[in-house]
């Protein structure tokens, strides 16, 4: 008996074999016609009449001179389009606002980190300097060809993704600022879906999809800024927690009696290894313009210092490490991480920090002793969360080919 | 065309087929014939040959006067069979050895407490006391007619899962024991499959399983005993971490110059607010038989004291519930469970407990102001781990039935 295939049905049913089809070759390529059919179990004339849809919508290219114009011919190697799609990541953070265009397979083309404190401004005047910088790398992104597919934001604070809700940025001093609502707004003119995610989420994400490591596995990425922030990936996923607020390290207590964080609490992680605990237990003031990202900056000053040997600033290093380590150790304790990513600030602090971050890991952690975590420094440093943003764009095209493939195809 | 179907395959899929029907009664029971059919694709008369094996091999049981000995008859309700398979739980915990047989729902045929001090005591001499209490669990089980499935067993110390190997059990002093080898080959003339969990872990499970709650969520269990564990369930399983060893919440700091915990580390939540620290506080000794599942003992006494407005329990008790708060806020911030479940000795204290824990909570967990975590009681306190380990042999049963049905069935 044959069954009947609605409209409806044939529609999904091709949805999903592009997917998979595209996917196939995001993970493998270049690669051929014939394997993408033995692969998938799909006949050869249906992959090569998707391969055709996905190449004519710019998402898929042919390799080597001898396809160039032959657009199906079957032995020909297939890879992602790297001049087609794009995504835009944006990270408003509290010392800084930065923004990154990458191709489809996560290429930077466009980034720019600007030094701003943000703390003390509203809502609307940070996030109009954000969409400004926002403009100009979408004219880059089209100027060279590449159309995007979506805007990603990062920000400093638990957020509600379903609804796009910082829910509380607690070093800007924001509560419930509805973030890709007022960005989907200024930017209409654009018709760029919008999403958004706390930083520390993206950054882990940055790091798992384009930190250059070969296998990762399960493991925390903790970013050191003016915040402290943890992203956990668990199985080649972003753990989120019951409501999506997992990897708050950066306010897990290390100090009972310390100092009171913006959060409320006393002695979270972030007051005393932060970045502004850092420079002032360098004797560095924490003024604008500190953020790593800035030449010259009061974070700059921090490295030259550390690189000196200078004593001061090494003692200081050494006590935000001693700290960070009691925080990671409990995260170790919980989450039972593979391995730990030390992002943002800490990436560049890592020749200092790990002696005595170590130190406490080891007298701390119950596994330790013949399960010890591996700590690595990243090498996206503060980068990682506006990569990981403006990945998460491309990776959803990758996953949901629908999205931009409507209008477009044979 | 009509696909070959080897003797292999055609196995393969009764077996498959066999766990999905079996799954389904014990989701559904009591549940018809026909409806098992309706929800599983299955044609009836396979459904109905599955269902006569079933019956056969006592795992499954025809409901109802009219049903009786009439077996294979359609209309009947069928539901799991209360007096077929069972499991056996043991737990080898620090002043105490707990052994439960369950049904294969989980209701409880057998279970014994016996508080005993195991500190100082060899692995040798501990096991062979547990095996005694168990072999006396299995011939009430066989007088009872049950099938035991297999034995899991509960120990209070980091697990590799895989080979049974208890790695580290700091309040026993005991290092790298091989607890399922040691078990399986004390009971070998028994023939039952041994597995070994960390007794945390199991209590989870056992509160997921059993704990009369109508939708958990996502929680964390933390029971207070002479150490504290913590057992993490994301998705309805348990969330082990990347190495199987998370959850190990009695090892957070949270008193940085506090007393040495056994692991090693200074101010570990366990030296804190576990049952010794909780005992000395209250005026109370730390003897041998302090189990709270020992009636007249010093746990006993603390919560008839409690109970009468003591003020220096009622004092031990309430900094024992800020320090727990402390360790369950790094809980929390790192993990976001929906709800935290006090364990263990913690379920009869929650009363005097759950006020300072909550003002912990508030002041440090960063999300608690617009997405508060719910705290509850277990109402199986410490019985939870090993009912979670009799649970897990049950468990297997219905998701792998092939392991009990070998030479049963038509």
């Amino acid at each position: 008996m044959r069954r009947e295939r609605s409209p409806a049905r044939q529609d999904a049913l091709r949805q999903h074999n592009t997917s998979l089809v595209l996917q196939y070759i995001a993970g493998n390529e270049p690669v051929s016609r014939a394997r993408i059919a033995a692969a998938t179990s799909l006949t050869k004339t249906t992959v090569s009449s998707l391969v055709d849809g996905l190449v004519a919508a710019r998402l898929v290219t042919e390799l080597g001179p001898e396809a160039r114009g032959e657009i199906g011919r079957p032995g020909s190697a297939l890879a992602l389009n790297r001049g087609g799609f794009g995504g835009i990541g944006l990270e408003i953070n509290v010392d800084y606002i930065a923004v990154c265009v990458t191709n489809l397979v996560g290429e930077v083309r466009y980034l720019r980190t600007r030094a701003r404190d943000n703390r003390g401004q509203s809502p609307a005047r940070v996030l109009a300097r954000a969409v400004r910088m926002t403009r100009t790398a979408i004219e880059v992104a089209e100027a060279a060809g590449l159309t995007l597919a979506g805007l990603a934001v990062a920000v400093p604070g638990p957020v509600e993704t379903d609804r796009g809700l910082l829910r509380l940025a607690p070093n800007l001093g924001w509560t419930d600022v509805p973030v890709t609502e007022i960005l989907a707004d200024r930017l209409a003119t654009h018709d760029l879906p919008v999403v958004a995610d706390n930083e520390a989420n993206l950054a882990a994400l940055g790091e798992l999809w384009f930190g250059g490591h070969a296998d990762l596995g399960d493991f925390v990425h903790v970013s050191g800024e003016i915040g402290v922030g943890g992203g956990i990936v668990v199985g080649g996923e972003l753990f989120r927690g019951a409501r999506g607020f997992a990897g708050e390290i950066g306010h897990v207590m290390v100090e009972p009696d310390g100092p009171i964080c913006r959060c409320g609490a006393r002695g979270c992680l972030e007051q005393v290894a932060g970045q502004e605990a850092l420079l002032r237990a360098a004797g560095l003031t924490g003024a604008v313009g500190t953020s790593i990202g800035q030449p010259g900056g009061s974070v700059a000053e921090l490295l030259a210092r550390a690189r000196s040997g200078d004593p001061d600033t090494l003692r200081a290093v050494e006590s935000a490490g001693r700290a960070l380590g009691m925080g990671l150790s409990a995260t170790v304790n919980i989450v039972d991480p593979g391995t730990v990513v030390l992002g943002g600030l800490y990436a560049a602090l890592e020749p200092w920090l790990s002696k005595p971050l170590l130190e406490e890991l080891r007298e701390r952690v119950i596994t330790h002793g013949w399960s010890p975590v591996q700590v690595l420094a990243s090498r996206l440093g503060p980068d990682a969360a506006v990569r990981g943003a403006a990945g998460a764009v491309v990776r959803r095209v990758l996953s949901e080919p629908a999205t931009v493939l409507r209008g477009a195809g044979p």
